[in-house]
């Protein structure tokens, strides 16, 4: 271990997205003021990452006070907590060995809570068959993913396992691929037409990629993070096809299935199994769910899951066998899962404020999403596409030259320029994301109304300076704008 | 993924241990009580495993009720609850991103509790300095180890990296090592000599194993998991030495750290510091513990730390990429692991029931272990090591030559047909290890002590009855064991 060479080779090439440097930066920020330096602002806030929690978001009561029984079960004698709270965590610690939460689980989960996951599937599928067997649970979705994507690695150079993935993907995916030795294969996501999925660009990744590797899965962001695009059943329908004639693995991150605005959430499981026998029982699929969603947002509790689908019994085995090296699930994580996918139902005690909890965080992200995207195009140099899910918005920037030649002298790259600058004027931190090859951020939008107004201000009025001081080239970047928001 | 064939070939090749197997036929039994099949026992007993609170231990009140309160911040004023309770339970949601234990943290752990676990190692080791920054919290000791063993593994063939793990060595080791794709280099401990680490031993593998690998780290565990051994100041410093002389990496599983009986833990890095400068300043070595440790037995929260000493900063950066791919560890088990390493101190409320519970877990433990000890080493055809410290008993085995013919005409190893039968039989489920090319088992005394009585009582009976049904033969390991017994 002496010295960094002989640090595995493979941990070595993981990239490190800006995040973690903007990251750095901002608690280096908290740090100063903490310790009394004068800054144009009292805090820093953090809307780069979907952690509602930490930018403000309140838990959900239900969820809260069943855990917290469940954790000191003294507190099921405590009246002053609803009865159908008491009931439930009664129902959760006989599913627990020895009924604590500080037993292990089966590596795969509780099986209880794997049931309930399976019945929620079920409902919100309209009714097509969900099995508890085919459900694994893990320490967030993030986790799932891994272990799918260690199944199928292998290969080497040209023989290398490939993956399709979005372009612009969720950040945290490119260390995954990196560390596990996938080759990620980007298909380009159409920011002019609201950053839909299109098939001749599925196509086209897939036609440059066959001979420098061999992609076996493709990966889909639905709703989309970071974009915000919700894809309806036609183009759902379309990927499927495309998955079955080339015999690529589905991965479908549907993490942010609850906050779909104006339109409903159609899954991926319940297209593939409207399109028929020739697909339903022969495209291989593994959708992934996660504790992180938008309206329960429990990120520290970590727990996710995922639904294997067609997949070989035998094959699936390995599923087993790789979360066994987890040796288990975090308790408290799966037993918030349960909770989330089978809340309180009419006529509980806790029924009307759940829903109410729920509809009032629901509202809020969209109105957000809404309010932030028309104030952004109100921005010179700036687009942004209306998200229609998801808790994110991924404005474009166009920057004057002046700026992004500085960015080159400093040898950074143009959109973690302006995010570090963000970060020091204002202290406001959002993505940063550089990957399409043009500039954009990211930006969480499921926060509490007055701080998202807070984080508007301060990002508008940092953008406006920094635009104002280089006015002289704006009609170069005006055109550009102009022309990019008509051809929407 | 349509073949089995095409799955990740290191996936493949992970040695899955017999503890599965067994595992899969307890669930089964327990199933089939549930729907009514008539057995002669009401229920399995686990104790395969150092899963505490499954075995029916009780949790330790005070880190639930904190938990509680951080999950539910309105129980913050809940007069009932000790003042101390709430004032810490506000101190670590203070800790917390946006005060909510939902919030991701940093992917090393939440900077308040890496400082406790640092002032913890300093008071432990009479004042030895530990730096916060040298601590790494991750979701279990187990998930610590495999980030430092990815960083290790490189090579292939007779390159591959190596790491010497002692035999027996924990059970859930082999598969990570497998996984990772390091070379298990075994080194003998001595059941004879209770199951000490001997230096000839760990020199005689390490030369083995050169030009068929590349040892670069020994993997110690002390207190012993399964041995129950605990190695005094010299045997740590003979292992150190040899560690500096082989420039190997120490990686120190001392998990049980809080379970010796009848003398004075010490920890490897308390021997290491005092070994002088040429030493502490050179050898580098990674400690790890856990919340699934005796006392807490916390193993559902799932929560561990590892310390690095002397490792390069370069280096140490990777362990960080490493542990941001889980993006952040459960923050349940994070504070549940400050509320283990920071106690109530006297004066505080809960203080005395704290001391108390602790206390009595410690001596039931120590009770437990004795009582079981004499009681196996009454049975014929079975000789148990005493234990020093840790959480299990791993007798040995001496069974009727029909008996080994059986397992063989059957396929099962000798030690695995043993515990089918005493599940089958008696609804007793410990653990079977062959690995040492002796038949041992693995039963875990962290129990309560009517569950042990219970589980010895069943245990007793059947190898009674197994050795009695063979007892033509009995003359022959008689012998082997009387033999066995003296030269201790």
């Amino acid at each position: 271990m002496t010295s960094l060479q002989r640090v595995n080779p493979r941990v070595r090439a993981i990239r490190v997205s800006s995040q973690s440097a903007l990251q750095s930066l901002a608690a280096h920020i908290t740090q100063d003021i903490a310790q009394g330096a004068q800054k144009p602002f009292k805090e820093v806030i953090d809307v780069s990452s979907g952690d509602s929690h930490r930018a403000g978001l309140k838990p959900v009561s239900f969820v809260r006070q069943v855990l917290a029984v469940c954790l000191y079960p003294e507190l099921l004698r405590d009246k002053s907590l609803p009865l159908d709270v008491r009931l439930r965590a009664e129902r959760l610690l006989e599913a627990c060995d020895g009924g604590s939460i500080g037993s292990y689980t089966a590596s795969s989960g509780l099986l209880h809570a794997r049931r309930s996951i399976a019945e929620f599937i079920t409902r919100r599928d309209a009714g097509l068959p969900s099995d508890a067997r085919n459900v694994f649970i893990s320490a967030g979705s993030q986790r799932a993913v891994m272990v799918i994507l260690k199944l199928l690695a292998c290969g080497d150079g040209d023989t290398q396992t490939g993956v399709l993935t979005p372009m612009p993907c969720p950040h945290t995916l490119p260390p995954l691929l990196d560390e596990v030795g996938v080759t990620q294969v980007s298909y380009r996501l159409t920011e002019e037409r609201g950053w839909a999925v299109e098939l001749d660009e599925l196509q086209h990744a897939l036609t440059a990629a066959r001979g420098k590797c061999e992609p076996r899965a493709v990966y889909i962001s639905n709703p989309g993070n970071p974009t915000g695009h919700v894809q309806d059943r036609k183009s759902i329908q379309k990927v499927i096809e495309f998955a079955a004639a080339q015999r690529l693995l589905l991965l479908v991150d549907e993490v942010y299935q609850d906050s779909v605005f104006g339109q409903e959430f159609i899954s991926y499981k319940k297209v593939l199994f409207e399109m028929g026998r020739r697909y339903a029982e022969t495209v291989e699929m593994v959708s992934f769910h996660s504790l992180s969603c938008a309206c329960v947002g429990e990120c520290g509790l970590r727990a996710g899951y995922m639904e294997v689908v067609n997949m070989d019994p035998e094959v699936m085995h390995f599923v087993d066998t790789m979360l066994c090296t987890d040796i288990s699930t975090p308790v408290t994580g799966q037993l918030a899962l349960d909770l989330m996918l089978n809340p309180p139902r009419p006529g509980d005690a806790s029924s009307d404020a759940y829903t109410q909890e729920i509809l009032l965080t629901r509202t809020m992200l969209s109105q957000n999403a809404q309010r932030a995207q028309e104030r952004l195009n109100d921005l010179p140099g700036m687009s942004c596409q209306p998200a229609m899910g998801g808790i994110f918005l991924y404005p474009r920037l166009w920057l004057p030259a002046e700026f992004e030649e500085q960015a080159e002298m400093l040898g950074v790259d143009v959109e973690v320029l302006y995010c570090q600058r963000l970060l020091e004027e204002e202290g406001v931190f959002v993505g940063a994301d550089g990957t399409t090859g043009r500039h954009h951020l990211r930006l969480c939008v499921l926060v509490p109304a007055d701080t998202l107004d807070a984080v508007l201000t301060r990002l508008c009025s940092f953008h406006r300076r920094l635009m104002d001081a280089d006015n002289c080239v704006q009609n170069d970047w005006t055109q550009h704008v102009e022309k990019h928001r008509e051809s929407n």
